[in-house]
């Protein structure tokens, strides 16, 4: 301290420059890290404790008072203690009144409370300001400064100027405050750093149920029926050649499912000729988790761009390649050249490289930082009409894979049709409508709903409305 | 909202706490979820309209008045409403006296109108503070909070505490405010969200005129000359060959005109013995869009190592592969090994390889969010040094592709060199000038002129100039 | 500027719309830049220079005066001098009395000077009030606005107003300022431009001493001993079949240094009982760089990937295959399928892939904007759980590839075993301590240590008080 002794001197003479007071009560990790942190970025910091033994482990230059002492030394106190033992706060309401209470507390479990630890603080200390804040940042962050997961702090309180306050110290640590409004905002804060990737949940879940059944399907298929059939054992089928044959079919079909809802969407629009009515809640959510959806399709598509590239590696392969050589050897038999198998073989590959190539390009599109770069008519180009393309272009490798063969009953075994038949059944049908919604007879009308035009009574003068406002 | 009343109670004894009463002109789409939005963020929210009756679609507490009335009732007002519909604000001039107009409006068409929609509010109503803002988002994105594109508001304003107070309202709805000056950048703001990749244009029309022309050019050679000559039908390499020699020269010449304008740029500055004269408009042009132009090289890259990947499924190739091995078995050829031949194809694909890594490692650090992390230093490092390793690896890939066959002029076919010929030119014509400007009798002056010398009669005391001053 | 004459006029009689002066020292590159970017942004720019003739490179409407004319006509001062020249403002020392100056300098060289350049100027100017900003930003950045590298502007200094009023400067010209405490922060920030990826040198030098090495150790088991043995020259191994065995051993050791540390880190935490103790300083370097080492493991599995799946094109792979089929031709040997041998040859592939494409969801989840998306736990699920389960798999990967052979005497070759062996030393340590770690009688103490519990004597006490402070 003494060494910058030399440059505040001057500055003492501007009464805006005396060091503001923070007060943080308990000395836990996340109190302590947090103190450190105030007092490096030019806070001067007190803490309040039930003893004053612990001060060891504080950063030096830090002071404990018992809880009372050190409220009446700030306006701003922060309580960093569990929930639990928010009770003897009651008894210090006189200290604590008019100052800003900054509850920066976490519950084990989401939902544990019927209120959320904000309010209940604030029932608890009716005349103070309490602010929620930083339950979303670790102490370990605090500390280490590799702040790595989010640096957003959600602020929230009833009152502004008290949030104001807080949000200058957020700013002031290097965080960024994001205010979510009043302090009925507290639960879902609370509730926050308890979730686990809850868009994810629903097309997680989907993409795991749509493996498996499409896994059995092919194990029936491919490995049960010759087994009992031909009593061939093809288990080691069960490594490469099964995987590669599920993870392109649901990566299809979640392609295909994130373009579904929005056909359902119009489909509804045009049906109820308005764009005023709500749709179904299973129809929102599933909207508003297409981008997930999207990507675990990625994740599908991208393990089986490699599964395929390395087949020529495999032990089965080169075997079969070799086998296929040495008996034209020994049967002497001609092995012709068809031009038209070798355009069938390149132009599903060809095809479903271009797929493959644009879906990465939308993956990469919606990283957030690159889809922050974007406005929202180039947004809804890439989503959509490059979202199509890809769609198309990977239905086409499908549908170019099958070939000929796609309709033979040959290929039924036990009656099961091979699975990228059935891959194929969504992909088809979204084009399909999809197809028949762009053609004009059907898009004036849906455009005209989207603009605000409503079939019903009123409609005349509601046009109106949705012509004069945006 | 009875649930809070308990909270709230001792809170509005605090005179800064009544909610903060905004104004919305216009009930469509937008002025609805800006409105449903604002009253989210704790906001009372009045709307002014021509009649009440829309007020069903309207968020729960939501009032509307007529115009005069609703101007009357808040100091900032949000004109919702199309551009061709001000014109009625002209008779509420008095009302609207010295309050603050968020012109959020956005025209279909780019300069439709000779100026920006603010601007025109501002002469309409000219005793108000007319402030730009919100256009960039768009009402489906308020409504679901899906922000997915961009969370920036860009906001602009001729009076400072208007625009702050509109500022102060963007971070509090949780988005990113971006000023961007006087209501004279309200032209830009507006044209803003019209804009489908302007930066990507360039590359794009060029990449797709390289493509274009080498696709032509390596037809003429592959396809039609076998067929005119030995009359073979060699379409099917329409499908995956062709592309698959196509893309790399794109991607190598694309990755060349990246760094052609830098020495060009140098090799100006060289003659002209100043860095203070302008580059000409195009060298400009040509040097802001560098980034797109590396990028989409990229993308013609990462198809290229895909194409070049699946070569051995290919029907065509395994054909040729047991073609071969039947071929030595018939006429008992034998089969040696040629180690120099092994050099040959390991090193060009271990170059390759190499250069590709780079390359998706210059495509890595040029994601926003990345490049955001660098210092000057790092983020030149990366794009200046790397870049030009990417560019060597990648030109000696192709030099050793051709290997000896090069110049031999048994592969001319109607005099037409093979196409990895011509891509060859820019790359190397751009490393050998960069050679020759990094060598120090070169280099020494060109550093000179970087830091502010000047070849011309003032030239001693600019230099000293350039010193004294960053 | 006639042109928005219209729009200004009515705001001229509001006071708060004169617009902000602002002052240059210095009209060097960086001076005159930043001068034209705050005029661009509604600011009034003077400057101050030893004499006016450079006038004619600034852009049109700024002034030049000599520097004390300048220093009186704004409160605001930008300093765009290099250090070596700050002498002469002792001389102004009563212009800029009360004065905000900003200090805008870099050195050439990190810790050039005893204090840095800030300090140095609030010595000399004792009576103003010194904010150290916009040394991050390049001159080329503020002309060309191509900010691609970070927008970030470190801003620090004693006086909180001061400090104010240069942050809003940088919001207005569209920047981001972040607020780095008192003028002590100054040398750091006047360091940071001159860094070059300090968080990568310790894994880079890593990589490359594990590379080297075990490039050597196969140069001489692969290459100088069939030389020496055989007399056999494989040196076309050393473009591809080397590298394709040194890049995954040195991305397996790697993944393995990123988590051995947080198993020390456990060890240590339970033999002293606490974890109040600091942790020594190389293992706190060490698990601050785990996510750069972590990347740079993926960048060689990336390489190991690629260099895998060139394998069938190889002139050496084909030969060697055509041969085989040629000697069984010859031979007129049986080729018997061996499920087993298809077995191994697919799981230890698949077993491969999947760890690869957990490898790469890691690195797209450490991106700065997908991990600033994410809460804590969400963040330590997928570095932690995912994490491990991609060691497990990688480690699955190469036990399996190594198969029977693993422990035979043949493969030692003048004692030395296989590369991969070694490889596997450091993943398979780590597993089983990790293994152990989570085994419920070891894992318990663990849990209590890190919630605060200690073992030594105050330990009842503390718990007492870990478990009610966060």
């Amino acid at each position: 301290m003494e060494k910058t002794c030399t440059v505040m001197l001057p500055l003492t003479m501007n009464s805006s420059e005396k060091p503001q007071t923070v007060c943080i009560f308990g000395t836990g990790d996340f109190g302590r890290s947090l103190g450190f942190k105030m007092f490096q970025c030019g806070y001067s910091v007190i803490f309040g404790s039930r003893n004053s033994r612990m001060s060891s482990l504080l950063h030096s230059g830090a002071e404990v008072f018992s809880y009372s002492e050190a409220a009446q030394k700030s306006d701003i106190i922060f309580i960093a203690i569990h929930r639990e033992h928010y009770e003897f706060l009651r008894e210090l309401t006189e200290d604590l009144n008019g100052k800003i209470l900054v509850d920066v507390s976490n519950n084990p479990k989401i939902n544990q409370y019927p209120e959320s630890n904000a309010e209940y603080l604030a029932q608890l200390v009716q005349g103070a300001y309490v602010v929620k804040a930083f339950n979303t940042i670790s102490a370990w962050a605090l500390q280490s400064g590799a702040l790595d997961a989010s640096r957003q702090v959600f602020v929230c309180g009833n009152d502004s100027k008290a949030k104001q306050r807080v949000m200058d110290i957020v700013c002031a640590l290097g965080l960024t405050p994001l205010d979510r409004g009043s302090l009925k905002a507290a639960t879902e804060i609370e509730n926050y750093p308890l979730q686990l990737f809850p868009m994810w949940r629903f097309p997680f879940y989907l993409s795991a149920a749509l493996c498996l059944f499409f896994f059995i399907y092919c194990v029936v298929r491919d490995i049960i029926y010759p087994y009992v059939i031909e009593n061939k054992d093809s288990t080691f089928r069960l490594a490469v050649s099964i995987p590669n044959r599920v993870f392109p079919i649901t990566a299809l079909t979640l392609l295909a499912l994130v373009y579904l809802p929005g056909v359902i969407a119009a489909i509804l629009q045009l049906y109820q000729g308005t764009k005023y009515r709500r749709f179904p809640d299973w129809l929102d959510h599933w909207m508003l988790c297409r981008k997930q959806l999207g990507l675990v399709a990625l994740g599908f598509a991208f393990l089986h761009a490699i599964y395929t590239l390395v087949i020529p590696i495999r032990y089965y392969v080169r075997w079969r390649m070799r086998n296929t050589t040495l008996t034209k050897v020994i049967t002497k038999e001609d092995d012709p050249f068809f031009t038209s198998t070798a355009w069938h073989s390149d132009s599903y590959l060809s095809v479903g490289i271009l797929g493959f190539f644009l879906f990465v390009l939308l993956g990469i599109t919606s990283l957030p930082s690159v889809s922050n770069m974007m406005n929202w008519r180039e947004f809804r180009f890439i989503q959509s009409k490059l979202g199509y393309l890809t769609l198309i272009l990977c239905t086409a490798h499908a549908l170019l894979y099958g070939g000929k063969r796609f309709l033979s009953p040959s290929i039924l075994r036990w009656y099961l049709p091979s699975a990228y038949v059935l891959a194929l059944i969504i992909p088809c049908t979204v084009l399909v409508i999809k197809f028949i919604l762009i053609m004009p007879c059907i898009n004036n009308p849906l455009k005209r709903i989207r603009r605000g035009w409503e079939r019903d009574s009123k409609s005349s003068e509601s046009a109106l409305n949705g012509k004069s406002d945006i």
